[in-house]
């Protein structure tokens, strides 16, 4: 499986599009027209550009309204493919695609467009050149995949073949095993785009709404597989048309799609039959078992605000770090490190990011298998520095710069804590339990065009899937919401992608210069039993208005003896096919952190229809400090 | 024709979405339910609150899920009912919409339906309220206007009426005839929404796109007109669901609305057998005569640039202003102000935007007419003194602030140029005349979220019609452009909204500060005449990419000569149905203004196919002062 991706899916001018490719590792590049043609530069110098950055051009496209033509219209189009040939040869790329005829006055015919193809082959052969042809969604006559490869069959030439293209055949719900009759010589070329799963006019939806393949909803692992199971092992070249990808960092979704296309050959060469593509063998999707630690970066003045409003939700202090100040906090299953150190990530990260949840330690079933797929994916490692005897835990870079540590039982990894801690001193007598026990979720906020991203290295390095988007309605905008879950539920992250700086996640953004944890929600198997200890330990729950527990009450039919617990309490409550969810919240901390406690009796959601209100409550809290109301 | 709008239609929470209702002269508001619930307040204090700014509570909404229950859930649904009438109570409003049920468990059935609003109406009449039921588009059963009428009559109670909303009923495109046989007493509303014609899912096209009457593509006037032919002469309330206000500026989208409505109420008023409609007479729309001038506003150092590169486009100046600091150039029937005032609103608008086309004057049918129609419609008047004996120009704010002047011939306002100004006594004996002869478009530049108002501004000010939106494809982002035009082709102005600051549009917002003219098209019958007369006055035009020519030639088999011709002078080349269109463009000017020159012979468009490499050829010559590449 060689990579390639086409100069359109990008943002930026030519040169920096290429650098970009190039940097993220793929092997060619698709030339689309427009980008060589608003370039001051010749062909030739584009050619030169591309080899110097040691990629290949896989393709120059489109060549538009080719075939059936009437015959006024014939000789010029002809005309047009020679100078596309010119230009071709300058450029040192031997292959062209023509996409569907769309014009009002094309003729259609499956044999007059097999001509049109023979015709077209001879004076490609005669320049060493060769045509593929792929069939538009929207093609006037030809739309389908199953037509085109008809009319590349009775075309008969060796230097016609056919281009498939996973966003138009998937799009028109086309059978999959038709491809499996094409014979792999014929695929010259195979475009793979993936889009989500929204019922829309195929033109608009192509135009706007296509993503990298993993990223959207449509049976792109199944496509690619049927192609590899013909035997062929070609170009895999991505063509993406998205508003946001073209706004966004060239850098950045370049390197997203690298890693969608490693991502789904390491799927296809699982497929029986497919095991013949070629692509560099990794370890399997990494399965996560729970969340090990958090880890907090804070100067001294914010760790004692910090800590104090950990202990009042039952946290306490058991161990001091030998060599570093860095201290750990249990309850449960729950371990959170408040790290105060004047040097090394930490501290860097809270000169940058102030106060924040800047590391997140995944148990997981193999940590260096875990870290060997990662970065076969593209993630950067990371590690500093320890002291001697002390245990170095691998690391990625994820969300907003901030780290996943990667941590298993097979060596002294899972003893890090017996390691390189001290018990603490602190008795922490006046703390009382909170019943809390795991973390339940872990949600980070992110800018609304780093979500797409975040999704694909989740759900590529780790055992998980997506759910489905939601919007939740912040009083200053849309925030769009997904989630990354395993079936265990030991991984659950949500990811909230802020479109304005007006909204909760926007400000959040905004002030922290940057996306990351913004907060942490912890299971309770009692949250009334939490929420009386919690009392006790002075925690200020978040004021939920009195509005929201009327129309609890109703809608989901309460007990008006519960709904009034809830309204004492401040919890907020759903209900789905699979049972209960309460939720209860603290005010928010340093730029807009906040802590979740949540209780779940078969629940799936995160109870997105309670967002609205806890938002406006947040909001409410914050405004004296300045969240702009206007 | 009273005017209202529900509280989800703008963003923001509930005390500053009533305030900026309030603002922009809304006679009611329909509370949105979810705005009530996340507001921390009693029922009481939003009712308050909303009558102490001279609002009326229109409607409370939405009830869900309530018609044709099974015997199981139908007791539960009637106790919601009962809860959602006690806050109504408190509210102080007496009417509830009622939404088709989508709920999987409903029976559907009409007679079923009806019985269950009969009860309903007699709950209701216990307590002075009223019902009224809107089917959904996407409603289980009932997804069409008709049949929520059928119910309504069967259900046979005078507290029990129909709500009409005009996409649920235009988005399925349900016969606007179906209206007239309703009597008027019995829809207790009307809600109106647009949206723009784009085929998809109801669903999700209803939450997402839709937008103010005029400002999409849907027949809302003859929806409206309809209604008001039945003698209905209540609220019509705007109901809107889209990303871009809840993320729009409060105060900014509420007065749209209140404009769409005002401008939609003077539409229908005009349709026979809707004269009825009680709507504020005003003035016809305005017919647009041609462009009387533009003003350029600049400190003493970039006028002299300015007014250097308009003699290289064949400027001569010809008049100085008696009392002020403004020249006038002037070229065929171009007239072009720079104005360097050290005080007074050109130099307010050179302070916080830098050198710009700050005022645009159209000459007009009646000035004094279209001033009042402006003012009707939410335009801001702008007046400021001027020396005795010198013109008063009336004028309104537009795009960025900027001035709009109105010049007609019935009074002095046609010889404001003879009577303010004197000859200028330099002779630009060396100016060689471009052939120009009046301005073709003015480019106005406008933050993504502002197309809408200002193509609604202009089209409801003006006898104007807009285009279809159009995708420009920056490097760095999409620009989407449409034009307001008039049929005489007196008034063409392109709105171009740029969604990121890295486009060259979004750089130019950024940079100068806010929206405005971006570019001014002049027209010459003779591009190439043109282009050797501005050869000899030293202009410097825009090179465009070699590469483009070949493309051009090939795309349009044009003669070579021409198109080496083309290539010599750098001039762009489009053609459609109605003839050929030349573009020429000068380099960029200040924070990124610059010129164009066009020919059209019978050309329609705005040559938007050549955007993208003209859009490359400015970035490229513009790198160097720092827009940014990456």
């Amino acid at each position: 499986m060689k990579t390639s991706i086409a100069t359109v899916s990008i943002s930026g001018e030519l040169p920096e599009k290429l650098a970009a490719i190039a940097a993220a590792g793929f092997d060619g590049v698709e030339i689309f027209e427009n980008d060589f043609l608003a370039f001051d530069g010749s062909p030739k110098d584009v050619g030169r550009m591309v080899r110097d950055l040691g990629l290949e051009i896989t393709l120059f496209q489109p060549f538009r309204d080719f075939e059936g033509m009437p015959a006024s219209h014939r000789q010029r189009t002809f005309d047009r493919a020679e100078l596309k040939f010119d230009i071709m040869q300058e450029l040192g790329t031997d292959l062209v695609l023509v996409c569907s005829n769309v014009s009002p006055v094309s003729l259609g015919g499956v044999d007059r467009a097999a001509a049109d193809f023979h015709e077209l082959g001879e004076r490609a052969a005669k320049r060493g050149l060769r045509v593929g042809f792929e069939a538009l969604a929207w093609g006037r006559h030809i739309n389908d995949h199953r037509d085109a490869w008809e009319i590349v069959r009775r075309a008969d030439h060796q230097n016609v073949g056919l281009i498939l293209d996973s966003f138009h055949s998937l799009s028109r719900k086309i059978d999959i095993n038709s491809i499996r009759s094409i014979p792999k010589d014929k695929i010259f070329i195979v475009q793979l785009a993936d889009a989500p799963l929204i019922d829309m006019d195929l033109l608009y939806w192509s135009r706007h709404f296509r993503n990298m393949p993993g990223e959207g909803d449509l049976p792109v692992t199944a496509f690619t597989a049927a192609i590899a199971q013909t035997g062929y092992d070609g170009y895999f070249s991505l063509e993406i048309f998205n508003d946001q990808f073209r706004g966004g960092s060239t850098r950045s979704i370049a390197a997203d799609g690298h890693r969608s296309l490693i991502y789904l050959g390491d799927q296809v060469r699982r497929v029986p039959g497919a095991e013949g593509l070629t692509v560099p063998a990794m370890p399997d999707r990494t399965t996560v078992e729970g969340v090990a630690f958090v880890e907090f970066s804070a100067d001294q003045e914010d760790a004692r605000n910090l800590v104090a409003i950990l202990k009042t939700l039952g946290f306490r202090k058991t161990k001091i770090h030998r060599t570093k100040k860095v201290e750990l906090f249990e309850q449960g299953d729950i371990r959170l490190l408040v790290n105060t150190e004047d040097s090394g990530f930490a501290n860097t990260s809270f000169a940058v990011h102030g106060t924040s949840a800047y590391a997140v330690a995944l148990a997981v079933d193999d940590a260096e298998k875990a870290l060997v797929r990662a970065i076969a994916l593209g993630a950067e490692p990371f590690g500093q520095p320890v002291a001697e005897g002390e245990v170095e835990i691998p690391a990625i870079r994820g969300v907003g710069g901030g780290l996943i540590y990667l941590i298993d039982h097979k060596s002294d990894l899972g003893r890090f804590s017996e390691i390189d801690f001290r018990p603490s001193e602190e008795a922490d007598h006046a703390v009382v339990s909170a019943h809390l026990q795991r973390v339940d979720h872990i949600a980070q906020t992110v800018a609304y065009d780093e979500m797409l991203t975040w999704l694909l290295f989740y759900a590529s390095i780790f055992e998980a899937h997506k759910t489905p988007m939601v919007d939740i309605i912040d009083p200053s905008g849309v925030v769009r919401s997904q989630v990354v879950e395993n079936n265990s539920g030991a991984l659950r992250i949500t990811l909230n992608g802020a479109e304005n700086r007006r909204t909760l996640a926007g400000h959040f953004i905004a002030e922290k210069f940057g996306s990351g944890v913004q907060h942490l929600a912890f299971e309770t198997p009692d949250i009334f039993a939490t929420a009386a200890a919690l009392r006790e330990n002075g925690f200020r729950a978040l004021p939920i208005s009195a509005n929201y527990y009327g129309d609890v009450e109703a809608r989901f039919g309460l007990d008006p003896e519960l709904s009034e617990r809830l309204k004492a309490e401040n919890i907020l409550y759903d209900r789905d096919d699979g049972g209960e969810y309460f939720q209860l919240y603290s005010g928010t901390f340093g730029e807009g952190f906040f802590f979740e406690i949540v209780q779940r009796t078969g629940y799936r959601g995160y109870g997105a229809p309670n967002a609205i209100f806890r938002i406006a409550a947040l909001k409410k809290q914050m405004r004296p400090e300045g969240i702009p109301t206007v």
